[in-house]
Parts: structure tokens; C-alpha cells; sequence
């Protein structure tokens, strides 16, 4: 369990940044006055309320450390966040994973349809460009540049969509990984985004790529805690407290690290991985104490 | 008809871009060993092969009026094919326009499926913004993050993805627009990113924003062009030529510039903007003979 003032640190500043993020998409998002308000209220549905807003807390967190305006950090992650739920959208299609319930609501193509879900899905994924390249993000164009470059890659077929296909692969052609694949997809699919979201907070707060080392040692090990405690959820969460449909991995027979080690080892191997991250910031002081209650909660967490 | 001379400088230019962005997304496209495999050979039979590259050619043809390397210029239209690639292959999904065939060959969801296409078509769409935010398109920061700002726009809720849900809206609630809706709507929906393939080329040529007003007005009235040839070819069009459904428009009853004006005064209307069109490049000599021929060629292709 967390102790008691972590949980308070980390849960203020998930609550402020949640709120922080639900006020930025609401600005970014005005309901035009034409037919494409579909467009945009169906946006506003996926992006605003709901979330943990954990990566975003993560690129908050990484540029506080080195003095980057709340304000900038807060647009780096939201165009983070776009991706995210622009992923979450296009998964849970009817053809990807199918599924009816996210945070706790209807998922989008059930509240419109399949073809708008879609084309929100393509236009926060726009969105998150566009954020990072005007200069409210940062007024350095080579910052918005990087910001750009790592988020890009994060999220395409390097990344996020690349992980993703292994996982569709393997679950239409009876594919099974191996520790090490599933290690290698899981980096892919959930760590590179998490990974970007420390990066791009080094990025703004211009920290040279040679003293990220440590931070993305960090932002590696907390990926990989963070999807062991999605599995170890997909077996043991309670469905109204995740707000999503549950057991999903093991009807469908799916290797996940909970089936290739067992319960007992997966959660062990969570903790280990979460005391290495917090090991990785050890040359900083209390200012990373954010960071390293968020690297608790990710194995913690009920949802 | 076009002229001699102009077909031939045209007809150079298209077989010459169209190699060069094969060549280019056969360099960017390296199939993987792993399991993501089938995404990048997914994402390459649709981005290799077929396309006409008229917005490749709008961002050469405009970037070389400035002195730009032709390299860089490729690059940054191979961003915005990314675009339009991935744009087409959501549009054909079933749950959107329902399309089998596209330049000519089965659309990407009946070799595959349709979770490998909507992915696919994501993936693309994130290796548009990682081409851009790339040093080799432009050595400076400022320059590349204008780039993604421009395409951004473009491509999202206030420029395609808006045109096409406003599209949608139309066909499914059965709204219909008058020729002021309907230019507007077209203006978003192919208009947008026409005229973001001139502005690229012009902010690779380092024009500043009020000097590019002219190429502006040139775009617009070329992508209103564009559009109306687009509506004439679907009711007059040779699908063999087309390689892609035609009448389906009429046979949805909707509206488009040939149902509002007849099919007479659409094709005198296309002509007309065409003329305005290469009006707006009268302060050009030579160097712009390339984006006059393809103002014509806008609307006398017949594909």
C-alpha cells in the first residue's frame, strides 16, 4: 500500500491535473456552430472526464522538475492525452476489441456510431500535432520540433500501433509469445507512450538527450509495471471500479505476463520493477517525489 | 484539352514524383521481422502504387519555385500523401463510404481486414507528423514545426476530418445543403489539404505568410476545381479509368456541385476557377508553368 503522504501528494496532483486536463480539452474543443459539431462533441465525449490522466500527471511531473511552466507542460500533456484517447477509441471498435464500456460509460461508437467513432478517433489524433506545434506549447521551435519527433514515434508503427498489431496477430493467428515477446509487445503497445510522456517533460525542461538516461530508465520499468498490473486487473479487478469490461485476456486464452508467471510472481515482479524506477532517480531530491508515488500507484491502483 | 507542351511538362512531372514518393515510402516502409510485420506491408499496399500524387506535385512544383531541394520537398509531400493515404483507407471502411475498390485495386480491408486498415491508416497518419519533425526535411526547427502546424490543421477537426463529418451528417440525417454549404463543406473536406500541399511548399521556401496570399487564392480556387471534377467524373467517369466506385452519389441522392448547377455549369464553373486560378500566378514566369498545367489538368483528368 502506499503510505499516507504519498497518497496525499499523488492524489492532489492527480485530481489538479485531471481537472487541468478537463479544462484544456474543453478550451481546445468549442462546439462549432456548422455540422461538424458531431465531430467535436463526440471528441469532447472520449477526451474529457473519466481518465487517470497519468501521462499527462507524468509530463507535468518531469518538466516541474526542471522549471517548465505548469501551462506548457499541461498542453504536452494533453497532446499525449489526445493520443491516448484516440487509441482507446479505435480499440474498442466493433473490429479491434469490441468493447461497450469505458470509464464507466458507453463507449463512444455506442453512444454515435462506428463511422463517427472512427473519424473523432482520426481528428484528436490530428489534434495532438497541432497542439505541439503552435507556440503556446513552447516559443523554442526546435522544443516543439523534438516534442514532435518523440511523440510521432511513441505513438506509430515503431510504437503504440506497432505493439498493437503483435497483440492482433497473436490473437488471430494463435501466435504465442514468449516472456521476452510479450515483454517486447507490451513496451511497444503501453510503454512507448508512458516513456514519451517522461521524455517530452525532459524535452521541455531542455534536459540534453545524455542526461535523460536515468529518466527513461525510469519511464521503462514503470511501462512494465504498469502493464503486469493491467493483467493482474484483467484477473482480479472488480468491473465497477475499472469502469471497463474485465477477464477479457483470459477467456480469450491470451499469453499475458499473469498466465506466462502466475499471479504471485507477476505482482512480485511489479513491486521489483517499481523499486528499480524509484532506484533510477536517486540522484534526485524530494522534487521527484511525485514520480516515484506515481510509480506506486501504478501497481496499486484499482482501475 | 491541355496543350501540348503543358501535358508534357505535366505529364514529366506527375511520372517523376510519382516514382520519387514510391521510391520514398519503399525507404520509410522497411518490413520488420517481428509480428508488426503485417501492419507495415498493410500500410505499404496502400501508400505504394496507384495514386495520382497531385498533392506531392502541388508541394514540388510550389517548393522549386523557391529554390527548395527537391529532397526536402519530397519528403514533406510524402507527409501530406500520408495524409491523404490514410484518409482514404478509413473513408473506404464499411462502417464509412463501404468501398471495394480504390486506384484500381481491392481496398485495403478486403486484403486484410478491417482492424489491420484502421490501423494501418492510424499508423500512416502518425508517419506523416514523424516525417515532418524529422531533421531531413528541414534542417530548421522553425521551418518543421510550421510544416506540422500547417498539416495539422489541415487534416483535422477544422479542415478534413471536420469536411468529412459534415459530409456524413448529410448523408445519414439526410440534411441538405445549398452551394454555399456544400462549397464550404468541400472547401474542408479536399480543399483543406490541396491547399496545405502549396503552403508547404512556401513555407519550405521560407515565403513569408502575407507574401503567400497569391499561391493561397491559386489553392483554393484549384481545390474548389478539384472537387467539382471530382462530382462530374461520378456522373460521367469511366470506372475502369476511375479504378474506384462511381455514380455513388447519385445513387445516394446527394447533393454536389452537378446536382445544384447541372452538369453545363459545373464543368464552366471548374473551367472558370481554373482561369482565376492561374490568374493568381501572374507575377510568376516560367518557374510556374508547372502548377498552371496542373490547374488544368484538375479538371480534365478523368481519374
Amino acid at each position: 500500500m502506499l503510505a499516507g503522504v504519498e497518497t496525499d501528494i499523488l492524489g492532489e496532483g492527480l485530481k489538479r491535473v485531471q481537472a487541468d486536463i478537463d479544462s484544456l480539452f474543453d478550451a481546445l474543443l468549442p462546439v462549432p456552430e456548422d455540422t461538424s459539431a458531431r465531430l467535436i462533441e463526440a471528441m469532447r465525449y472520449a477526451a474529457i472526464g473519466g481518465g487517470k490522466r497519468v501521462r499527462p500527471l507524468l509530463v507535468v511531473s518531469t518538466a516541474s522538475m526542471f522549471g517548465v511552466s505548469r501551462d506548457a507542460a499541461l498542453r504536452a500533456g494533453a497532446a499525449i492525452e489526445a493520443i491516448h484517447v484516440y487509441s482507446l477509441i479505435h480499440d474498442d471498435l466493433p473490429c479491434m476489441d469490441d468493447d461497450d464500456l469505458r470509464h464507466g460509460k458507453p463507449t463512444l461508437h455506442k453512444v454515435y456510431d462506428e463511422a463517427t467513432a472512427v473519424l473523432a478517433g482520426d481528428a484528436l489524433h490530428a489534434l495532438a500535432f497541432e497542439i505541439l506545434a503552435e507556440e503556446e506549447t513552447s516559443t523554442d521551435p526546435f522544443v516543439r520540433s523534438e516534442l514532435i519527433a518523440t511523440l510521432g514515434k511513441a505513438s506509430g508503427m515503431h510504437g503504440m500501433a506497432g505493439g498493437q498489431m503483435m497483440d492482433m496477430v497473436a490473437d488471430e493467428e494463435g501466435v504465442t509469445y514468449d516472456l521476452q515477446a510479450i515483454t517486447r509487445l507490451q513496451q511497444l503497445k503501453t510503454g512507448a507512450l508512458l516513456a514519451a510522456s517522461v521524455e517530452m517533460g525532459a524535452v521541455l525542461g531542455r534536459v540534453a538527450p545524455q542526461g535523460r538516461a536515468h529518466l527513461r530508465a525510469y519511464a521503462r520499468d514503470i511501462g512494465l509495471a504498469f502493464q503486469i498490473a493491467d493483467d493482474l486487473l484483467d484477473v482480479e479487478g472488480d468491473v465497477e471500479k475499472a469502469g471497463k469490461a474485465l477477464r477479457k485476456d483470459s477467456e480469450q486464452g491470451k499469453q499475458t505476463f499473469v498466465t506466462l508467471m502466475g499471479v504471485d510472481k507477476a505482482r512480485e515482479q511489479a513491486r521489483a520493477l517499481v523499486d528499480q524506477a524509484i532506484g533510477h532517480l536517486s540522484s534526485h531530491g524530494p522534487e521527484a517525489d511525485i514520480l516515484r508515488a506515481l510509480a506506486r500507484f501504478i501497481v496499486e491502483r484499482d482501475r
